[in-house]
């Protein structure tokens, strides 16, 4: 048998050829390279808040932990978490969801994963702007249909526009994922936009899919959620970004009705449940105390990136677009650069700055872009500059 | 737009007819509903240990969430879990898995996603037995293959052959998966079986997938690890049973070596990383404290499966073959019945004994099967055993 085993060649399914690693994984291991090396490398890659998870979350997982809550929740999540988010939905946006709409998910990838799987069949077409967070198309891949990128730029501030969805739908499109505030650019669908985008989607007879899980995270202006215009489409959320949970793996998909039973069934199927004391630490993560604690995250993110902005356009990087949410800023360095990737591995290793190549978000333009993220200190920041600034003028 | 979105009719990804929910959610949730109203259950359904997650796992997860462990880890887990596990494979099995083939994931369900995500392309077939875990081919049928169920029973332990692989391999075939001990029949594959099918399975080209989340609990008998005949098959493995950590979600997939980028790549799109929190906690559940509690409990479940297994053959129901693993009986209840389905809901509302219909495992005589789960007290069971002898003779 140990000869037919060596003969064996590994077969592997056709969508792991579309389903490509995130570049940025490059950029970190050379990173931790340098580090082990003795470097002080500047964080600007990471896509997750630095900031640790609230201590009043945090204590809530311990009491469960205590209380032996290590058991499976249905497949939908605690009730009472289900009801919790539907009051957040109330308190915050003064829009009404129903708890029985609320899927809890284990983070936004599961709520993904079940958007996908109770909408697109084989050939499918999903429309998306790119650039944009490259899991999402291949959860549409996975699903062996197609996601169709659209490229999206500076005039229409990285987003979709209407025009540009009629301009795409085809036969075989049923549905369209936007993201907003977006991850890498941190610009927001206008209210107006929105309920334009929604009528097209509606009027072709497809769905809308709207990616909010940097809600909580603008600066300067407020999201709505676009619940508030329709109950008939699919809203995509994390405890991940502004409730700085991460590791906890937790998230939401809030689904129309008629979808639930089969978003609950495949729930059952691909996941069994979200993770239980991530669950019972969330119920605490709608407290005042913790929500205070929130509030000051998004002050320190706005702070930074007040200083980032107009620091990295002082040095010669093109964001023409003010991005007004999340912790990212989407910057084209066309002017040092026709190789955004090898930029980005050349700024690692003679500036000691760690950034995230364009190439991780689409196809549009990619060599163009560098995505710099503000998940470390002010600190740390203005130092990333200031070696920036030296690497720039040498 | 109102007048659009109520035409507007639910379009529903065709695989959502194939994936079929728990039929024990029925008869739960009508358990829930009697227990409301005041009757007392003795439930026998439910497929997760009734322990709680021990002592010293629970304390290192508090201990991870005040040293602020809350970050994502790396797409295919902890590098120290990764090493655990490994040094497990070493300890209890004598066999010898690097670390880098291991790779951490979101219960077994993310391993299974996993492995059916990197093998299934569409139209090809995975062969499995029919009874088995239902969500076995729902993954394959939402990576758009098809599971190909082989009816088993009594006279092969309720377990696939070599003979039945050949015959039931065609040229779209690309993967067989076994399940030892099985849910929900409680029993093993044979060493010598295991090698037999492994080397068909091999010699058609194809690969091997071991479902082994129930190792731990063997009563009278030592489960051989599928990895000690080969490093070119895939093990799915899972801390929710033996370990007692259902609702941590936490499993791990052992892959062969010329698959784990891919499998890497994957997790990392479909997953991120499995939760942080439980996979410190999980770090302490190899420690002698930890084995010894989880001893105890293995010791509990044979202790329940010794008094359940005579008493039932002693009602009526046969079970020919000794299910040596897991925490399952499956019974032969067509003395009593021709619809184990109406059986199971009738048990309920006169015995107030709540036992899992055939029909949640497959298509081969679900009619004349339920499965019994020893995961409740013995006193319990015997309260449940006894309310069945008054049923049965009524």
């Amino acid at each position: 048998m140990d000869k037919a085993l060596s003969r064996l060649k590994p077969r592997i399914a056709n969508r792991m050829s579309d389903i490509v690693p995130f570049h940025v994984m490059d950029v970190l291991a050379k990173a931790r390279a340098l580090e082990a090396a003795g470097r002080d490398i500047v964080h600007m890659e990471i896509g997750e808040p630095d900031f640790a998870t609230p201590a009043p979350v945090r204590e809530a997982a311990k009491r469960a932990t205590d209380e032996g809550k290590t058991h499976y929740t249905p497949a939908v999540g605690l009730p009472a978490l289900r009801e919790a988010i539907s009051a957040y939905y109330q308190s915050d946006y003064g829009v009404s969801v129903a708890p029985e709409r609320i899927i809890v998910t284990p983070g936004a990838s599961g709520a993904l994963l079940l958007a996908m799987g109770v909408l697109v069949n084989p050939g499918d077409q999903v429309l998306m702007a790119d650039p944009g967070y490259p899991c999402n198309r291949h959860f549409v891949r996975l699903m062996e249909g197609e996601a169709v990128g659209i490229p999206v730029g500076a005039d229409t501030a990285y987003q979709l526009t209407a025009e540009q969805l009629v301009g795409h739908w085809t036969d075989k499109t049923v549905a369209t994922l936007l993201a907003t505030p977006s991850n890498p650019t941190g610009t927001l669908v206008s209210p107006s936009s929105m309920h334009s985008m929604l009528d097209v989607v509606t009027s072709h007879g497809g769905r809308l899919i709207v990616d909010e899980i940097y809600h909580g995270l603008t600066y300067g202006c407020q999201a709505e959620t676009a619940l508030s215009l329709s109950d008939e489409l699919f809203v995509i959320n994390s405890f991940s970004k502004y409730f700085s949970m991460t590791g906890w793996r937790l998230g939401w998909l809030v689904a129309p009705e008629t979808y639930v039973r089969d978003v609950d069934k495949l729930a059952q199927n691909v996941f069994l449940a979200a993770p239980t004391l991530s669950q019972y630490a969330a119920l605490a993560a709608f407290s005042p105390e913790s929500r205070e604690i929130m509030h000051g995250y998004r002050d320190a993110f706005e702070q930074r990136r007040n200083f980032l902005l107009p620091a990295l356009r002082e040095l010669g990087f093109d964001i023409s677009v003010e991005p007004t949410g999340a912790f990212y800023l989407y910057a084209d360095c066309s002017r040092f650069t026709d190789d955004s990737y090898t930029f980005a591995l050349d700024v690692l290793e003679k500036a000691g700055v760690a950034i995230t190549p364009g190439k991780d978000f689409g196809a549009h333009q990619p060599e163009h872009y560098v995505r710099f993220a503000y998940t470390t200190s002010l600190a740390r920041l203005e130092e990333g500059v200031e070696r920036l600034a030296r690497y720039l003028k040498g």
